[in-house]
């Protein structure tokens, strides 16, 4: 097995799904968290001087999504059907373009006034709501988001919703068959316990 | 082989990748491509709302990198080896969020003075040459991005640098290794009937 380490600031942020998957797998890595006031330096040695990113044997792997497949790979995560593992793809693309939108609020100058009226009038009913509505749709037929078996699209669902749930929890009361799985994964064992160990950190 | 239809609006954008690759490939489809007078109408039977997406006998796969992804899949254009195909991946994601930046610029409301001058001070020296400074370098020490065998990651890199050739050519002057790969994979027979074949649209 290579060597991981994985780099990124001191947050779950973009980072936060690799990591879940390596505890998953019970792949051993290190986990590097740059303080904000050490990036200025630490920048300039990475490649694209974006976080996160994973070296493997000292080669570094930006983006978070190609980081997070690949490593679902190595932890028998990503199915070995094409199909199904382009609808992982495209459910990890989508949350990452609502989780993009929701950084863009939290990291505006705006007042907070203004930021909790944006995600309550706009970012919600606009962005999120429609993508759960489908998903719940979904998952209630399914034991997983691909039928029966767990995969990184899973993780992703429980991870990204779970922080919508921990800030806001009625936001999901509609949706009962996504909180069975952000619940359902979350209580894994090996998940349970990253979530306790880790750094606690605001996002 | 199943039967596919991609749907986009009449343009290039974010479906193209997706047709080079059926191009190259030799794979049949139906490329529906809709005007933008009957969006309104037909949105309601997109899932998600949004363009493109690829139906797979009738069942649909948005988001356009993973439509990408699988159809490389069965072109033989994803290297097989994890860490290979996780470098395209990267890539595609990396190439994305430029293009991305790009889109948001052109179709922005401001006056075609001021978004030439944000072009050219702040999307092209911070955003666009950063990643083809990265690029061309690693293109001197290889036949094509990953090593010596074709991927889907070069026809990305065609479609994406060849579109800012088509509106400035200059842009890529410092970066010859580059032009060398965008020449070089629209001179494949195939892409480059594609190229002389498809509607001529402004992007």
């Amino acid at each position: 097995m290579p060597e991981y380490k994985l780099i990124y600031f001191n947050a779950r942020g973009r980072a936060e799904l690799a990591r879940w998957i390596f505890a998953y797998g019970g792949i051993p890595y290190t986990d590097e968290r740059i303080e904000k006031a050490d990036w200025p330096d630490k920048k300039k040695s990475i490649p694209g001087g974006k976080l996160p990113v994973l070296m493997v044997d000292d080669k570094p792997l930006p983006q978070s999504l190609a980081i997070a497949r690949y490593l679902a790979k190595q932890a028998g995560l990503v199915p070995t059907d094409d199909l199904e593992a382009a609808y992982c793809d495209a459910l990890a693309d989508t949350l990452s373009d609502v989780t993009g939108e929701g950084y863009k609020i939290m990291f505006s100058s705006q007042s907070e006034e203004e930021k909790k009226k944006i995600y309550r009038e706009e970012f919600f009913p606009n962005v999120m709501a429609p993508v759960l509505e489908r998903l719940n749709k979904r998952l209630q037929d399914r034991e997983w988001f691909i039928d029966d078996k767990i995969t990184w699209a899973d993780l992703m669902i429980s991870l990204v919703f779970g922080e919508v749930r921990k800030r806001k929890a009625e936001l999901l009361d509609a949706y009962p068959a996504v909180i069975t799985l952000v619940q359902k994964v979350r209580d894994n064992a090996a998940i349970k316990q990253h979530q306790e160990t880790a750094p606690d950190t605001p996002f």
